[in-house]
């Protein structure tokens, strides 16, 4: 059975590495800047040295993966944009088309590009066929998709952070397209955490009020019809989530697996985190929240989680798109543990004035 | 008089170009994504068009500007570093040592550093030497500087801001190195608004509960004593100020007559900010906020000059720290409008389809 074999992969992430936080504190404390004045980067910093066991982290070969499916709620009228835009988007984020492709260009961040349900034949080289079946069953009508099919989806993630990884990749964003998943997402998150669905649900790509209130009757008709279990995420994931959602935590849980830092992107991208911690606690530590979404869920989902976004962009259209952004941040983190002097360096002597007096004998270093 | 110089710099800053913001605006809403689901990008990238009258703008050459100076106002122990280390953080930005060396490295930034008070002899052949006096005198026994001295820093940083944007920098940051410019800063900003010292005046590098409470004190009394005019920034930079909040000051509106954007860091930058923008109010057009800094006055500052940060990393570094990082944010903004698609281009023809399904003739764009 699949949940056996996810079981085994939880059952293998390990605790942060104390001693290299530890260490990573030690230094940063050394550094020339009075104690914790660079706040979350040294908080990264540490958590990197944690993850990693090293001190120095080194984040040159970065993706984001890219959970593509179709939901059969879409049927309801919940999105604003056609169904076929999964489709499109799906094989556009190969041609450098979408937000996240453009920005990933700018920041060096390669796309992996997943198959999971998407509602059309995709034949292409370079997008990764895993598709379970052609989109999720209506959540509003039924379950979206059998238990042994959502444990499938999860797998597929984990297998793929597990690729990724093997092939280098040391940082790793986690997005997604799937039409009418914001909706699937806030059933999710409701499912798990208890919350009313007015408070979770928004208006995804641009729903019009009245549209925006069937989305919440449609939720609520979820949750009530498939009574998800909240004790038990993959029951939640199979009866009102998605195969980009499942696939997503998966993610999250073969990267702690792995022990790759993974960045959470928008309020799909959190929901699935989410889950992941929910099955498997300790992948929290592995997980860097980027942006808070506009979608007014994800506040909710960042609380459940207890993660605080660095980012605050007003954004709203996933598909990974803020974590490049994210990346940057990690960056910094890391070129400060990496690059600045302690207080000991920091000390101007006669040897280095006398030195720069000279001139001629001089060299920026910076 | 150097007054008058400056207010002829500030008449000819230009409104930002609304045709250029327009067709930003256009070019955006055909992209292929739901309209303004980027947010903040999509409203830097509008800007950016309004600062130069283009598309598209090039971010390749960038810097960070750093006002140094010494703080007379040190002597009432505000301040929890001793004041020499204005002096060899000065010497060590060239040395790569401090905080927003080790960022700007990692992105591609160079720095620009300027002492316009530092209370010590500098002679170094790459640190720009426009040293009014060795620090200015201390606020809680009179004014900081004469009002001429006042218009000599604020050219001082106009002149540097113009000089860069010479040597072909077009995005620039605001930094600073100058011990107690957190106190300076808390006096600047409540005589500018009339806030309370109680809810601007912060902990700056570390300083203990008493030495607090004595810090909130002097600024009472330097504001006090000093009676600077709300209606006038010049006077209330000479009065409660310091060489390196006029300086930069100067900086936020040299960039703006030279039409480059800037970007504000942490607290005594966007102190400086608001007082540029109460000297020249178009300025604020062609600034940038860029993380949120711990400083409690920040959120004070940012509200009062009605700018927005983009980040949250809990710093309070300052040196220009976090410019670098909003660097890549505005990168970000750039991307999107240069790299994505439009909706035209997102649609999927068979052509294109046949073409990958084929398989050899396919090539990755992204």
């Amino acid at each position: 059975m699949s949940i056996g074999r996810i079981n085994e992969y939880i059952s293998k992430i390990k605790y942060l590495d104390k001693d290299a936080m530890d260490r990573a504190r030690a230094r940063q404390n050394e550094l020339a800047k009075p104690p914790g004045s660079l706040g979350k980067l040294e908080d990264i910093a540490e958590r990197l040295a944690g993850i990693s066991g090293e001190l120095y982290y080194n984040t040159d070969k970065r993706c984001i993966i890219i959970m593509s499916s179709d939901n059969g709620v879409f049927e309801e009228g919940v999105a604003a944009t056609p169904q076929s835009v999964t489709y499109s988007q799906t094989i556009n984020f190969m041609r450098g088309i979408p937000g996240v492709a453009a920005i990933a260009r700018q920041f060096n961040t390669d796309l992996i590009v997943v198959d999971v349900g998407v509602n059309a034949d995709i034949s292409h080289p370079l997008i990764k066929n895993r598709k379970i079946r052609k989109s999720t069953w209506n959540i509003a009508k039924g379950s979206a998709m059998t238990y042994e099919e959502a444990t499938k989806a999860i797998l597929i993630g984990i297998e793929t952070a597990i690729e990724a990884a093997e092939s280098g990749y040391t940082l790793i964003g986690a997005g997604e397209m799937g039409i009418a998943n914001t909706t699937t997402s806030a059933a999710v998150l409701c499912a798990l955490t208890g919350m009313p669905v007015e408070r979770v649900a928004g208006k995804g790509a641009g729903l019009l009020e009245e549209a925006f209130r069937h989305k919440i009757e449609v939720i609520k008709t979820a949750i009530f019809n498939n009574k998800p279990d909240p004790k038990d995420p993959v029951d939640v994931l199979a009866k009102v989530g998605g195969f980009d959602l499942a696939a997503l935590a998966g993610v999250f849980i073969g990267c702690a697996y792995m022990r790759i830092p993974v960045v959470i992107d928008g309020f799909i991208s959190i929901v699935a985190a989410l889950a992941a911690a929910r099955l498997a606690p300790l992948s929290k530590d592995y997980m860097f929240a980027s942006h808070a979404s506009f979608e007014q869920g994800f506040v909710h989902a960042a609380d459940a989680l207890g993660i605080e976004p660095c980012l605050n962009l007003d954004m709203r259209l996933g598909e990974g798109s803020g974590c490049p952004i994210m990346f940057a941040v990690i960056d910094a983190a890391c070129a400060v543990i990496r690059n600045m002097g302690t207080f000991a360096e920091a000390e101007i002597n006669d040897g280095y004035l006398e030195e720069i007096r000279a001139g001629d004998s001089f060299t920026v270093e910076n």
